[in-house]
């Protein structure tokens, strides 16, 4: 069985998890807190970012991204569906990796980090690691960024069916990852692209995505419709 | 011919153009100012980043990982080379991987991205642009934080011949990319570590090199030894 550090609310976290599940595999999932230093994290990737994997032959492979295609190129099919996470053609693999550095990189960084790290880990970090209370200009930005990022959403499956083409890639649980993290902080504001609700209560109704629902954070609640299919 | 649009100092975009080099592809290059609303760039790449590589037929290819594997998969072997950029096995792939998500990503955010930011972008943009004299605060810690990168760069080539293995890769190329951008500016410390330096001989001397080498900034030559292959 592979083993996953990763933290829950960690949008790259989620995104292997996704991608994991989707292949069938239920990891041994290891908790660690991204802002500490970690000897254990540091020896395993040396960037000390989350998350890593330990795979069943011990091979680490560090980074959601590269977990994801390393994942794709070992997996192979998934029990049931036809199509594969990554498509055949090099123009629609150029999309789909857009669309993945498009939500993990720049979503990320305008949005999912800000609420993650504004709303949790300032929470749980001494006031000596940077913690306190969160930051209202980060979480204004990121309230005023997430709408750009849901209407693009809406805009891409209103084209598309899913993000990248008509069928499900490595871009909808990419993008899937960051929403969930900041929908579990109650911070999308649905009513802003029906299009993107819609597309997120497709991919929130698969198998892949219940134990992302399942998780619960210490002192921290998901908001109440998180689970919710029908929200 | 295939079309970059690009900025001579980005390292992002020097790594793209070292991957089409090797290819033996000769693009048109277009050059862009990063900071700079751009209508035709937001029409190719709505995320406004560069490089955006537009190919014969007319496909948009955005990013320059992204369009390091999009070559890969489309062009082939190299001329004169036996070897891949990109080995077979999924666990040579995670490694090369890996390495160019920490130049490009990590070693971008700590380094690269403050010199090309502070000493070149700052000074053409305009005041309401955010221009203006270089933040010493960021030009201190980019100086700091280089020589943590060429000890990992001597740390990896000693143990492998090349940054991700015995052969180069894309992860050599990325890494060449970032440091070339340093190194024109004048901002890398060789004595730090001789390994570093000598793989760095090594890539320098690649036919693929000499466009990175030929880039002239107006009003900020490079230094000395930029072109120098026995610096």
């Amino acid at each position: 069985m592979p083993t996953l550090y990763h933290h829950p609310l960690s949008a790259a976290s989620r995104y292997a998890r996704l991608v994991l599940a989707e292949y069938g595999e239920e990891p041994t999932l290891v908790q660690k807190s991204p802002w500490q230093w970690d000897e254990q994290l540091l020896a395993i990737n040396p960037a000390a970012r989350l998350p890593v994997l330990v795979d069943d032959n011990e091979l680490v492979v560090a980074g959601a991204p590269v977990i994801a295609e390393y994942l794709f190129e070992t997996r192979g099919t998934r029990f049931g569906e036809d199509e594969p996470l990554l498509p055949p053609g090099p123009a629609e693999r150029a999309e789909v990796r857009r669309l993945v550095s498009w939500f993990g990189d720049k979503m990320q960084a305008e949005v999912t980090g800000h609420f993650v790290h504004e709303k949790v880990h300032k929470r749980e970090m001494k006031v000596s690691e940077g913690g306190g209370p969160p930051d209202s200009t980060a979480l204004r930005a990121a309230r005023s960024n997430i709408r750009y990022h849901l209407r693009y959403i809406g805009y891409l499956v209103e084209r598309r069916n899913w993000l990248a083409g008509q069928e499900i890639s490595l871009a909808d649980l990419a993008a899937a990852a960051e929403i969930s993290s900041a929908d579990y902080l109650g911070e999308v504001p649905w009513e802003e692209d029906e299009r993107a609700r819609e597309w997120y209560t497709r991919i929130k109704s698969r198998l892949s995505f219940r134990p992302i629902l399942a998780d619960v954070i210490r002192g921290a609640p998901p908001a109440s419709h998180y689970t919710n299919l029908d929200f």
